[in-house]
């Protein structure tokens, strides 16, 4: 069976098992624990050097990483990856958005709010997230008010990926009340069979 | 024909120049320049709402934006992408690890020491990449010590993305000469038919 090293606390973690539970895929969710630096062991960098959750460890034992390249693997042949090779190319730019626009600023302002209790030394930096994590949202926010998902009228990966951290963003400091077809959005997400709510803290 | 709107000094740009070229594909390159804010237009951002280069309008009229799913876009079919489910997720890993933990540091670095001239201000900044980029350059290290590609024998988009900012590193205060795996992969990597070295100025 396949397994998932991951942090159910985790945006990034969350994405798998969303996809997981919306294609009724069985694995074994195997809990890492980033805060008690258990991603810095060379047990867990044979996995992936890159010290980084989530990763899946194939029945085969073949191992992948990187959250998005993950979903990619286990979505294809499914309706949440068009076989469209445009349409492919359509997911991927907004998973590359979410990772280098928007999950830098979204992402860290939560982990450095929640997980740390925004320390002192840490406040500029966080409040330098806030601009940058507007910005993405604001992109977002507009692309949606003409599609019902990032692809049209078929939930994709892309909005796995968007939704991880969009929908958590309150935790990080993002009023998102404003953004209204952001709010449509989730709720169409959440109407998807197989939905679960992200963990707000480890059971 | 396909247009790539693009700056031939951005990493990120060369990128899709360097798979054109492996491929010989015809295609129109039109000069955008981001240090005269020509992303920041109204019109650009009708192509790309996320004001970044490289954007392809493709011969339909259709755009698409971020540089490695564009990568993915042409290199479908041909043998810079596996057909291979496993092969292409293991490409999208290292193009997302290209953007997340190696493209912030080394590429940042780069433009505010080539671009901007290390200014003043932002001097800590570039300092504090340096860590990060050594972390990028020594995961790839040890990856190249078995593998003369990333996915192998064969050079693939996942090369083209990660070649594009870390051969120019040195311009980023990054020395390479320790990194012995990374300048025998240099030295493979530039033999593929068709390569063109980046340009170090706009003519």
């Amino acid at each position: 069976m396949d397994k998932v090293f991951g942090d159910m606390l985790s945006g990034n973690c969350y994405k798998v098992k969303l996809l997981m539970q919306f294609l009724s895929l069985p694995h074994e969710w195997v809990h890492v624990d980033i805060l008690a630096h258990e991603t810095q062991t060379g047990d867990f960098q044979r996995m992936n050097p890159n010290a980084r959750i989530p990763v899946v460890e194939l029945a085969d034992g073949h191992y992948l990483w990187e959250s998005n390249a993950i979903l990619n693997y286990f979505a294809d042949g499914t309706q949440f990856l068009p076989q469209d090779n445009y349409k492919r190319a359509k997911v991927l730019q907004w998973q590359f958005f979410e990772q280098y626009s928007h999950e830098p600023y979204i992402a860290t302002a939560r982990y450095i709010n929640k997980y740390l209790g925004l320390p002192k030394d840490r406040e500029a930096e966080y409040h330098g997230k806030q601009a940058g994590g507007h910005k993405a949202l604001a992109v977002m926010d507009r692309h949606l008010s003409d599609n019902q998902f990032f692809l049209g009228t078929q939930a994709t990966i892309a909005d796995i990926s968007l939704y991880a951290y969009t929908h958590v963003a309150d935790e990080g400091g993002f009023d998102l009340s404003d953004y209204d077809n952001i709010q449509r959005w989730f709720k169409d997400f959440e109407t998807i069979p197989g939905y679960i709510a992200m963990a707000r803290e480890n059971a």
